[in-house]
């Protein structure tokens, strides 16, 4: 889901008025004063399960700032609940970071109890400025957690490979709608940013017969790519220019912008990055141009089903089953896209409000 | 407790400075666009027990306007819990009036939900413009939920009787505190308000051989307790101004002011209506005049006391038990300002803020 951002300021700076907007929900607020903990919990919808979602520990300008990021987040966690058809809700939380943190663990125990006083409506996660750790922490208070080090039949806190996965199903699907070609076999796929999503995907493509251009701000990421893969690599802005069939935003949002997409020769967009679009325009836009996007929420679900997964007990085998069927997912927005003539970013979305 | 609401404007537009400032706690809020709810319950402390608390459901001018109202009375239920030695914590729930209401029940079964996501947490109760009828509703979503329609053993969801109660135990503690004298018999108290709390506890003292003067813009109200009890009645302002013993509001808030404190000459205030102090210094002002003011949330917390043995199914007589072991509370409250020299307002939320 994206959300335009230019919503009217009475409506932004209002908890009811932005909650009715993005059609909530609950909201929940927790302040500790000895630890300094000042979180909010925002679940957006428990029809299809429990909202499972990250929890932001980051700075924000303001309370509001914060709240309302918690809000957005939770809905785009609904739709991709959702359209993913995940027997999960729409949630995330948001902790304020102090400018001077004490102790760390004492404070995210805090933050568990009140995960925990919410009875399973609400199940954490790692996200942004959270760590591993930090799940831990909150494991000793609440059973309602998910991403800590506690290995789970085989499944343990990183969820890389499973979001590599979707990423790399979702490449697939669009392949065959769009080529009409099943397999990767001599597919030019780029790729920008190969860190721990990146990699595990270029290594994905590459087993498949794809070729490859990179691009990382690490060189010793990048030039692991050329060594095992063959990878050609190029540096920053370079790789919105690559003359390839696939091109695979897997590191910041935003990308798929007024600037950059005239540069764009692909015909296909897939990637890991959350907000690919920086604004929800930008989807007609690459349509017009007949570029085939892939809307970021579906194709980088390997993550959240993974925390779910986690959390449910299941196994790996299982989770990558339910990530390879993000393939048909994906054929069903494209085909209905192509019938209707709209933008896939938005199908999906009215897809997954079907579902809501 | 009585809040000065002079805080600095950053602290009081913000939901986690506000809270923060008032030692908060929990928030939580509720939207339905369905049947138009937008509701926030707040929860100042459930260190005692679980936090029972009204219900409000009046028109806010904004969102802050009730988020602060709901903070600065749950705080209010916490330090009334903890100075009466009940098992509550604190909390209360404020519910914007909608400029046009739909279906009222469901709109209150909605809010039953959501008190009963609360697991307990928070029971709700019947506040200003909420009605048993709306209890009644909530009753269909969630046990936790008092005040309703239904008689538990001898209760009812009218809590005015138990008030009174409360209140003339006030002025029973605070006469023997003063004057010395044990029992009524031959004390004049000057009744502001004789509705149904101030007519109970005008009856109560009468059958103590206290005499009375009433006040009340209602005049059957007044010239029935001409009639049952010889009470003089007196118009409007003139009820501060009476040569009483004891003054007894039991209308409006905020009574107890720069304009009237300097026309009283009862050297006794007891009564039931809320937030008596216009300002915390106020009760300083009392003290310096020689005017023994018993704290407001201790001499009307029969109503608290009613509802929590109304949610507990206890007895009428349990409940006036612990009603009249309120003699004791403001006894102790009394001795400890005259021996600190300090206004009994600060004494008692200094001794409320000892046992939270």
């Amino acid at each position: 889901m994206t959300t335009d951002t230019n919503q009217d300021k009475a409506i932004r700076d209002d908890i009811f008025e932005y909650a009715s907007y993005l059609e909530f929900g609950e909201l929940h607020f927790k302040v500790d004063n000895t630890t300094g903990l000042r979180a909010c919990i925002a679940i957006h919808s428990l029809k299809r399960g429990p909202a499972l979602g990250g929890c932001r520990f980051i700075e924000y300008g303001s309370t509001m700032d914060a709240v309302r990021d918690a809000m957005r987040l939770a809905k785009g966690m609904s739709y991709k609940a959702a359209i993913c058809d995940l027997t999960l809700g729409g949630g995330k939380a948001v902790i304020m970071k102090p400018a001077n943190m004490g102790d760390r663990e004492a404070f995210f125990k805090v933050f568990g109890q009140f995960v925990d006083s919410l009875n399973g409506r609400y199940i954490t996660a790692k996200d942004s400025g959270s760590s591993t750790a930090d799940m831990d922490a909150i494991a000793t208070e609440t059973a309602y957690v998910t991403s800590t080090s506690k290995m789970e039949n085989g499944l343990n806190g990183d969820p890389s490979p499973f979001t590599s996965y979707s990423v790399c199903r979702g490449i697939e699907a669009a392949v065959q709608f769009k080529l009409g070609q099943t397999g990767l076999n001599g597919i030019h796929v780029a790729i920008q940013g190969v860190g721990a999503v990146g990699y595990g995907l270029a290594k994905r493509v590459h087993e498949l017969g794809a070729t490859l251009t990179v691009s990382d701000i690490n060189p010793e990421s990048t030039q692991r790519c050329a060594q095992e893969f063959g990878a050609q690599v190029v540096e920053g802005d370079a790789i919105y220019q690559v003359d390839c069939d696939v091109f695979s935003p897997c590191a910041l949002g935003a990308v798929l912008n007024d600037d950059t997409i005239p540069l764009l020769k692909a015909g296909i967009i897939v990637g890991a990055a959350n907000n690919q679009l920086a604004r929800t325009r930008h989807g007609e836009i690459l349509r017009e141009r007949g570029v085939l996007y892939a809307p970021d929420y579906i194709t980088n679900a390997g993550g959240l089903i993974h925390a779910s997964a986690q959390y449910h007990k299941s196994s790996e085998k299982t989770a990558m089953e339910q990530i390879s069927r993000l393939y048909g997912v994906l054929l069903g927005v494209f085909d209905r896209a192509e019938q209707d003539g709209k933008p896939t970013n938005e199908v999906a979305d009215a897809m997954a409000e079907e579902k809501l």
